[in-house]
């Protein structure tokens, strides 16, 4: 888990910035939650892997010595999400559109763009099963990475029901399919043949084998669906999950996703809970994933006794950040210095004046960082310098006495006396002159 | 712990926001660290009591079964600055002024304001023993709450080593002094008669009883600093830490904390890390504090083996809130509704369309909702009105086919009809005139 630094935080709040105003341009509304759940709210959604990396509480008080856990972090934003709808239901609209951006805690081992405490800015729409949602998270996400400066990403999607139909086909039976899953899933990462190896290895048959691989055998985009049709064939669930499929990817191409959506039928991503489309986003240089997301139509019943359908997905602040940073997308003016000017003074009684003078320049809203200290002119110059502080204001005797300020611009190593008063305004000029230039 | 709805987060941004740009104007910059500390950062720190309401974690893994915990929960702000401070001192400037709003925990009893999971906004200057970075603090907490729109709140201030000189000059031995000090800070609550019992409780012999009693009598503020120094007499540490006290009031008075500081010599803060001048945030209708704060010149050292001067105050995010609410101090506006305009089609057929005109809005900064069922258009516009989106635009067979949308105005149950492109500046004009009036 690591600090951030004051450029660290300004880098990521341009990016959750960019975000946030991006979905609420969607009708999304934040929710929050706490860091903090029930150990019993998280265990058993994720997974056995899971239930392993959830940060596990202590029991308080005289509780403190039974080394039980009653309480754990957050793991993600979606299981929150489904607790949250069931309990606050009377207070929450039929159709709910939410973001959420919060950190969350997984006692993995770090890699590039992974560590153990991350940020997640989710989209979740709930009480609709209309393909327009998938349509317009997909649209929601481009938006934001095209804002953020992203052009090369593509949303790869699949559909849970497909996944299970196409096992049914190759005759894999209904209790293996979470074993053949994994297996397909690595398809990216050990190819064809570490596939087949790990699949023959978890029990499936040889012609099983043989028909999954071809099923899921990588073509051309426009051909995928009319390919997965042919596998299907006739199973209802498998043409049901093609025509959902279909109604999203067209709905898609009438907004700001269109052409960035991919079909791709080996991927199965992690969860247990998803229902329907399922979908991830890539850019080359990464080889995780932006972000993923998709339809869990049950979760929020296992909190609620009752059914509400939902999709939703997944950016990875920190994935993002990497990223970004590798590729020099952050704007030059985000790396600001700690003030736009500082006040200095020659004697520790000049104090006051330069206390008076930052109130009327901040009354300007313009950023000032008093020099506490009557030390050598020099050396509080050097420090406005080492801060990249653009302008220095000295009050000198002759200066409080006309009621005046001499600012010092660093860069140009010019000055110019001012009243206090049109100071302010005088620096912001200069300020908004250069950052156009 | 609890879950932020939707407007309850709109407030939390709303408060948070004023109190980063007051901040900011100050010259401090943002820092945030992690929610998980190391156990030992964190032990012993915050006094026995202390200890008891830390969240600690239990091991991971193989070691989970010892039911030991390596990892803790944030409890404050200023103990993990310490460790930043001491941890990446190289690229720290001498002088670092940082801000930080992040929620700590603590394993307390939940009151009115009081969570287990709560928000501080913390401001700390480090590197300068100067007045001037009291003054300062003083300044920008005061500044923050006026933005805020509180005019009625006072700062109530005292300093460490002079608690130190008078007990000592009541006779109180400097072993006993901390258990005095927990009595004294009481006056507020139990009286002057409550205190006398707890001292005596404490062993406090009855002289110096009655000579703290004395010290400690409410008196009015302008006589304040001479009567103190008539009860320190020559005892230098006691006049060093007045010396001190009188050079911030003075510095402040040349600030926006003007007359909103009082000496209030009882006053002791719980934290055991304080050296030097301490303060206190109140208003009238609330029984705790909004937020305080003081100087630590020893704590940084603790983790680096070097001493760095440092100062800094907390203001409590949710007190702030609990007084806000219950006074209205809202603005109006804040209440949004999740869009701008919400998005009806008639037929399913239609939706397509209807992205296609929500990418254009939103081009223009709207916040759109698309409906995503077609469900009859009563059915709609409800969910529309109990939402309080203010408009809907509707997209019947005659408006794609000439490219226009009707938005009807919920409120005055008016309907007009735009070209797509012209929609969006019209729907924001007519907020802009809403919001005006």
């Amino acid at each position: 888990m690591r600090d951030f630094l004051p450029e660290d935080v300004r880098r990521r709040e341009y990016v959750i910035g960019i975000i946030t105003r991006v979905y609420e341009r969607y009708g999304f509304e934040p929710l929050e939650t706490p860091a903090v759940e029930n150990i019993e709210t998280l265990m058993g959604k994720y997974g056995e892997e899971g239930n392993q990396l959830i940060f596990k509480i202590l029991m308080r008080g005289e509780h403190e010595a039974t080394g039980k856990a009653d309480l754990a972090l957050r793991y993600d934003l979606t299981v929150p999400l489904a607790r949250v709808i069931a309990h606050h239901q009377s207070k929450l609209p039929r159709l709910f559109k939410r973001y959420q951006i919060q950190p969350v805690w997984r006692a993995d081992r770090p890699a590039r763009g992974r560590f153990r405490e991350f940020y997640q800015c989710d989209v979740d729409a709930l009480g609709s099963t209309s393909p327009v949602v998938e349509a317009e998270l997909c649209a929601a996400v481009s938006d934001a990475l095209t804002e953020l400066g992203f052009s090369d990403f593509v949303i790869r999607m699949n559909h849970r029901q497909l996944l299970s139909s196409l096992l049914s086909v190759a005759g894999v039976d209904a209790a293996a399919h979470g074993d053949a899953l994994v297996a397909i899933d690595k398809l990216d990462k050990i190819g064809a043949d570490g596939v087949r190896d790990e699949l023959a290895r978890r029990g499936i048959g040889d012609e099983s084998r043989t028909a999954l691989l071809e099923f899921f055998q990588p073509s051309a985009a426009e051909s995928q669906l009319d390919r997965l049709a042919g596998f299907v064939g006739d199973d209802a669930v498998g043409r049901a999950a093609l025509e959902n499929l279909q109604s999203i990817v067209s709905l898609a191409s009438a907004t700001s996703a269109a052409g960035k959506i991919r079909l791709e039928p080996s991927l199965a991503r992690g969860l247990s809970y998803y229902t329907g489309a399922i979908m991830e986003i890539n850019v080359a240089d990464l080889a995780g994933s932006l972000g993923g997301g998709g339809r869990y139509d049950n979760l929020v019943g296992m909190f609620l006794g009752q059914s509400i359908p939902a999709c939703g997905f997944s950016l990875g602040l920190e994935r993002i950040l990497v990223v970004m940073g590798e590729r020099g997308m952050f704007p030059p003016t985000l790396a600001t210095a700690p003030a736009d000017v500082m006040l200095a003074v020659f004697t520790a009684a000049d104090l006051p004046h330069a206390l008076r003078v930052a109130s009327v320049l901040r009354g300007h809203d313009v950023r000032v960082f008093v020099y506490p200290d009557a030390d050598k002119l020099g050396k509080q110059i050097k420090y406005a310098d080492s801060r990249r502080i653009p302008f220095v204001g000295i009050l000198g005797g002759d200066e409080i006495a006309a009621g005046t300020v001499t600012v010092k611009d660093l860069a140009s190593q010019t000055q110019q006396t001012w009243s206090q008063e049109t100071a302010g305004p005088k620096i912001l000029e200069e300020l908004r002159r250069r950052a156009e230039s």
